[in-house]
């Protein structure tokens, strides 16, 4: 484990102290042993209620921490910070077919959340933060209304735009690649607020609140991934991979996902919430002795976001403009991209001069 | 309303200026008035669960958010945080009665609270911090294990010293004064993050971790009392007070209770809970207009803990220190005052002589 002398970059440093901190177990002489049921006020021996009435008579403070269910993810919503406390969702191969589109779909306040207690896209605008999705829209292909689910903003956190579109989104596309490895990925992905600022011998959390909702933004963001091994693992043995990064920038050429790795143990200190409740320890193997927990780099990201534009280019105009930053771009095409590039610029230039052609004979 | 303008002291116009972004109401046009129920995942209509297994498969994570009850107060834990978020207690003019002492009570961590979750007596040793109580011990003088168990550490949070020993106590002793006049007073008190720190446009909450256990360090505490009126009010009304004090010292003599009173809509969107849910708005009458909402002053505080002192001495010496205090300060003794001293004195001589003549006998 690394100290707090650890060099490599600041950002990387401040998580791993802070995780540091976190991962030393105090000494547990403390520990009352003598554990017994706590009565309720009802219960006392012998004695009917003797005050007379009840402590909670006007009702129990709601803090609304229920799960809330949606077609194809869960969550628990922090009505205090107007984020959720963490979103879980299940990722197959089947998921990720279809033609669920994010163009239909916005950010909106969830129907199903006491308003007082919401984010509001007016919170995030001008803020400097992005509306960070946790359960990844992009893991719902196979339904609109799941997708559309996903842009409920109980699902949303400001996020570091840097770290939204590259880091994070790397492992968002690692998640989805492991469905090709594994028959079920689960994710359960959210907001932490860390240690941030040492002043002296002293810690602080800090943490910038926007909007008229003051939305917390949180200081570090976490997933934790389990996936179930198809064949050829020992049953009932599950993966289980839990990452926390910084809410900020992070170089993906510098930094991989196996640094931000860290025990269950310490992201359930840290949130306090136990995060898979009816697993036992002893059936969790680690997510990276059996995937090597690499995620895709720049270059493939580049390829995958430039394919993607290529396949939705509706003019020719576009076409050719993602093709040119092929050209400008280390990368080289393959067959498959270059077979893509000329089926989709034959169609493209046949609807064009068709265009041409009505528009010319006056008809469109 | 008060304005950032307000200056009446730093401690103070911080309180009110976080108070007041929270109170301004955020444009509703957002909101959703399409409200439907968000189904769960196994009701998608027709499809038998499509996915072939449930995303909590492993359990739903749980953050041990559910109410705790005690023999006379009830608490829902923060298990990130290692505080209460809130404490719920009924005081009546017999609880306040009787022979339970903080004497036997000791520090201790809660027995009903996993450990991993739970702050300790460590954590707040040389922080600088006291370890503050939500429900107050003397609101439990009938009964040992009632007062015993506001001694858990699920009950404490990390409070300024001088604030636990002055305008929060004064603010303590209030809600016990307040059952002289109304048969039942019921409070909540907790911890609150609020906005504290102000760079440029941007608003940050900043608080201090202490010890390994990394305990949340609130900006601010709050009390909401609810009393019901004997006779001579609406039935059914019930007055409802809320004020929110900085983690800070506040000078009594500076300032007063109403000062800190706020909204309950403001506490409640400030702390993301709901306080009072069965308790509609129409049935709540403001506290400080059927009662004045004046605490004791510094004065009238003295007299109490000198008074209480010379009933604890148990050597002539210590009741004697008690009555120089008196002498220095401006306090007039009144004649039952006079008529302790002198009675605990002859009380006290006589046991010390008794002890000095065991001695001499070397029977002691």
């Amino acid at each position: 484990m690394f100290g707090r002398g650890f060099a490599a970059g600041a950002v990387a440093s401040v998580t791993v102290y802070a995780l540091y901190s976190s991962l030393v177990q105090p000494a547990r002489e403390e520990v009352d042993t003598d554990i017994r049921l706590i009565r309720s006020p009802r219960d006392l021996a012998g004695e009917e209620d003797p005050k007379g009435s009840d402590i909670l008579k006007y009702g129990t403070p709601d803090s609304g921490t229920q799960t809330r269910t949606y077609t194809n993810h869960a969550l628990s919503y922090d009505q205090g910070r107007r984020t959720p406390s963490w979103v879980a969702e299940h990722i197959t191969k089947q998921d990720l077919q279809g033609t669920a589109s994010r163009k239909s779909a916005n950010f909106k306040m969830d129907p199903n959340l006491n308003p007082t207690y919401s984010s509001m896209n007016s919170d995030y605008k001008r803020s400097g933060w992005s509306r960070g999705h946790m359960a990844p829209a992009a893991d719902n292909k196979f339904s609109q209304e799941a997708m559309d689910e996903t842009f409920y903003l109980t699902n949303i956190v400001p996020q570091d735009i840097d770290n939204n579109g590259h880091f994070w989104n790397l492992m968002e596309i690692y998640c989805r690649n492991l469905t090709a490895k594994f028959s079920d990925v689960r994710v359960i992905s959210g907001p932490l607020m860390m240690p941030n600022v040492d002043e002296g011998e002293k810690q602080y959390v800090k943490y910038e609140v926007i909007g008229q909702n003051l939305v917390a933004v949180p200081t570090h963001l976490f997933k934790v991934i389990a996936v179930e091994p198809s064949s050829g693992s020992p049953p009932d043995t599950v993966g289980v991979g839990v990452f926390v990064v910084p809410n900020a920038p992070i170089d993906s050429t510098k930094h991989t996902l196996k640094e931000y790795q860290v025990s269950l143990d310490a992201l359930e200190k840290s949130a306090g919430t136990s995060f898979l409740p009816n697993l036992t320890r002893s059936s969790m193997v680690d997510l990276c002795s059996l995937d090597p927990c690499q995620m895709k780099n720049k270059q493939e990201l580049d390829l995958i976001f430039i394919t993607k534009r290529m396949n939705e280019a509706t003019t020719l105009n576009r076409l050719d403009k993602s093709w040119k930053e092929l050209e400008t771009s280390t990368i080289v095409p393959s067959d498959n991209l270059k077979n893509l590039y000329a089926q989709k610029k034959r169609i493209l230039t046949e609807k064009e001069s068709q265009d041409q052609r009505l528009k010319a004979n006056g008809t469109a």
